[in-house]
């Protein structure tokens, strides 16, 4: 399969349009802060000064861990499915929050390790029923690997819609995104890791250790699709194919927190323009998150405590990203509003 | 007049209750973060562990000020009455944020140097035509002040709804707020006062001079009241009214920026438990802000950069709110959801 190939959204001329625009809205220069810079984003992918917000969804991938046999998490494995079901039932944080701000949730099993059977709304790209213990052995094999990220295009192809969430699920992931974090940024791993779904201090040093060995063994891979193999997992595979994707046709990608961004690490390293599509919805409180933003250059827009992830961050976000683009095509302009503009 | 009494939320008991019923979701323990506080603070303020968010308002409130003689702001006074024409209008970034998160508006002329004539949404509740020069006297008599915070307090009572957002509008407030925060808080003038509307650095330097001499002009006032009086504005003293009034009625009240944090100042020195019905909205990027919010000790919900004013930030922070109270009414215990615990 090819990796989805992505164009910068450069483009100077729209650029100065999309600033005057915002400019001449009827209020002091500046002082709508980070909208501002998020209305010319938008405007950007969109390729227009009067870009459109339509049917925003936000995809929900699920996948198992093979690392949870080295006690990495405080939640069992079963944790994981018994979500699915939650998010299919209507019960968890992102269906209330996606409700609430009227975005489309589509659930995903990337490679749960339990049998669903088939299920209305949630969609079935299970890769295999789990990843392996990347302690011991790579998480997937490049087959596997390549095969999720094809999924993701794929799935990414058959939306409706210019706006994508991603969210995730999965006891371990946090473990993952770490050990991804470290090969890909460079950090120190004890700035990669952290409490995840709630380790106690104990506990975040005996999965540091756990990670410290990973890391080590699989020294060998540099090049981003052998680290994703090796330490990844299926849900963060298929994000990664799946941003690509979405930033191909064009859209706003939403990113959540800890594990999302690190399938956005594979992404960038894999098409840097990616970034351009790509709002950042939030800084998580899980301790590595802050480091993998500042290493993409990120200003995330809320600033919560959060750390739930589910994509909980992009439908909390959703509605700055509607009030960037109502207040660029809906404010009155000084002149049709006959208001002053500065003295002299 | 009478200042409205304001009873403390403090409810050990219901806070238990609230506690316990966000801690049984299916979600890690904390992981949403600061919108957790904040639903266990509108349970506390609406007594109940089910609150439900009815009718959210916000109040715009206009006035004028006698010191922009002094040329402290870049923009001509005739701005003021032009940006009520545009929030009339529905033109302004309030109005586009209000639509968007359903939101209702209404505009208040505090004291504005015009005349509107009878006009359908604007409340008439005009003092004066603009405060008197605080370089020269106290903007406001006693009376006035009075008389101010008492149409805010009656505005409040012919209200519905349980969430009352507070914005303004009025060329030369920042001034006039920045006093107050010299005033109120005991801060050096250099760090109340900031770029307001957009002054380059020599037009703050300027203001700062000339604040200086309107703090020294006025070193005798020292009660909360005569503070407002010498140096407030009308539509600071009357939204002072207003959220005594919201509080003793149990709304939760959304602070906006620099100048209606000023007038929690005042309303939290004449009435501290007011405090415990204040959702703080954003931190704006006018430089006093933060410390404003510090002396209150307060968590503001979005940092954003923004210096708009007009309670934009209450009108964006609004799904927050919706959102702090969905979760708990709407999500799944791990009980409903049969969703597994910790290990151990």
């Amino acid at each position: 399969m090819s990796i989805p190939v992505v164009d910068s959204t450069a483009d100077a001329e729209l650029s100065a349009r999309l600033e005057a625009a915002v400019n001449n809205k009827t209020k002091p220069l500046g002082s709508l802060g980070m909208l501002e810079t998020l209305a010319r984003q938008v405007g950007l992918v969109q390729r227009t000064v009067q870009p459109r917000i339509v049917a925003p969804a936000i995809l929900v991938f699920a996948g198992d861990h093979g690392v949870v046999a080295e006690k990495v998490s405080p939640y069992p494995q079963d944790v994981t499915w018994q979500m699915v079901e939650n998010f299919l039932g209507g019960g968890a944080a992102i269906n209330v929050f996606a409700r609430q701000n009227a975005c489309a949730l589509r659930v995903v099993d990337a490679g749960v390790n339990h049998d669903f059977g088939v299920r209305a709304g949630l969609l079935d790209r299970k890769v295999a029923h789990g990843t392996r213990n990347f302690m011991r052995e790579a998480a997937m094999t490049r087959e596997q690997c390549l095969l999720a990220i094809r999924y993701g295009v794929e799935l990414v192809d058959s939306l409706e819609g210019n706006v994508l969430g991603f969210g995730e699920m999965g006891i371990g992931n946090t473990s993952a995104a770490a050990a991804l974090m470290r090969k890909l940024t460079g950090a120190p791993l004890e700035d990669c890791v952290g409490a995840g779904a709630g380790l106690s201090e104990e506990g975040v040093a005996h999965k540091l250790a756990v990670l410290r060995r990973a890391v080590e063994l699989h020294a060998q891979a540099s090049e981003p699709l052998d680290i994703l193999a090796a330490l990844g997992g299926f849900e963060i595979a298929m994000m990664a194919g799946a941003m690509l994707a979405a930033a191909r046709r064009r859209m706003v990608l939403l990113i959540d927190g800890f594990i999302v961004t690190s399938a956005l690490l594979v992404a960038a390293r894999l098409r840097p323009a990616v970034l351009d599509y790509c709002v950042f919805s939030h800084c998580s409180d899980e301790r590595g998150h802050t480091g993998m933003l500042a290493h993409l250059g990120a200003r995330p827009l809320l600033q919560l405590g959060l750390r739930l992830g589910e994509g909980s961050g992009c439908a909390l976000a959703l509605p700055l990203l509607h009030a960037a683009v109502n207040f660029l095509n809906d404010m009155a302009t000084f002149e049709s509003a006959q208001v002053s503009g500065k003295d002299g």
